[in-house]
């Protein structure tokens, strides 16, 4: 079932309905995203007619999954895509703006509870050699749940962020290996995003299952 | 700044305004927590006045938990609350409510997807000796997010299930110490509630934090 990386031969060109059935998307959406410039225009065969190669596919891949796992809105598909387009970049660099737009909003705290927070996300990544910078959207983020956890008064957690990054990492390392030998980067950042929200939801779940499982055996040790 | 089960003395009998003060909660919500039922009596002590001990503390905590952390319902919480009045579950079944009552909905899928689904949890928690009863909320949870994955063609992830289930099964351990030695029922659920819902949204965002760092060495050895 792994994903492998589509070839983008000059002889995978194909009319308007047949890439509309190989993205399984209505012609009308495609025409949309066309007139919106979030996919480029096709190669122009007759004054009504142009094809479309695999690019199209794997770009109408992307905006889907942006759209639809990730719940971007078409302006901020439009910027991530125009990242994409302008080649520059590097798929890191990239890859940080599509992840911004898919972190949640931090949560409203007092000053000093974020100057405290604030701190301890700079201990943590020190330690850890992650990146800290302040105006990071997932910075911010880490800040507003720790002043949530310290208000709702649940020291235990924070006397044990390592142990929680250390999970963090090694399930980052996981999800790097889904895009290792991907060479598109359209395909690199879809799989990027849809893995970390879908797997969001993935580990949440599975996290659920493990807690009944560790439930039984803890309380049966008690009674 | 871990937390120790309070001990629950006859001498630390107090007022409402005392009481309003050491729960952080205004009389007004207490006494209509009092009225819903879901807090008990106090003790009469005249006509007019009652007094409080360390259980209505903890039970205010493990409400605005539920609530506010939560975002149980007041009948929600009503139903937890039954249970553990009731005194005859088990922590362990008593949790099993709690959780099924935070666990997100699931998702619409059509039959064969659902049918594929099912069977690859069967399979995965008989490797794992997870718990799997079919009308289980987490079970259907699971299968909605796999029918989701196996939708948008991510393969990838649905061979690396068990390495995801293995660090779940970490982070349920880690979870679990943050209960254990705990005696109050109030405060185990609680913190359980808590603890998974915040749980949740620190390890998404620690996620994206090691991700970064992992993109960075990532794109760096490519580069």
């Amino acid at each position: 079932m792994t994903l492998e990386p589509s070839p983008r031969s000059e002889n995978a060109r194909v009319r308007m309905a047949e890439l509309s059935e190989k993205a399984g998307l209505p012609v009308a959406t495609i025409k949309y995203y066309l007139r919106e410039g979030l996919l480029p225009p096709g190669e122009r065969t007759s004054p009504n007619q142009a094809k479309y190669g695999e690019g199209h596919v794997q770009r109408i891949k992307l905006i889907r999954a942006l759209m639809e796992v990730g719940g971007l809105s078409l302006a901020t598909v439009g910027e991530v895509l125009a990242a994409v387009d302008a080649g520059e970049a590097s798929p890191h660099h990239i890859l940080g703006i599509a992840q911004q737009s898919i972190t949640p909003p931090r949560q409203v705290a007092d000053d000093e509870a974020r100057e405290w927070a604030l701190a301890t996300v700079r201990d943590l990544t020190e330690r850890r050699g992650w990146p800290c910078k302040d105006d990071d959207l997932v910075i911010q983020a880490l800040v507003g749940v720790l002043c949530t956890i310290r208000e709702v008064g649940h020291g235990w957690y924070l006397d044990h962020l390592d142990d929680y990054a250390e999970i963090a990492d090694r399930t980052a390392e996981l999800d790097f290996e889904a895009i290792a030998g991907l060479e598109s980067l359209e395909q690199i950042i879809e799989i990027a995003v849809v893995e970390t929200l879908l797997g969001d939801r993935l580990l949440s779940v599975l996290r659920r299952l493990a807690q009944q499982r560790a439930s039984k055996a803890y309380f049966a040790q008690r009674d």
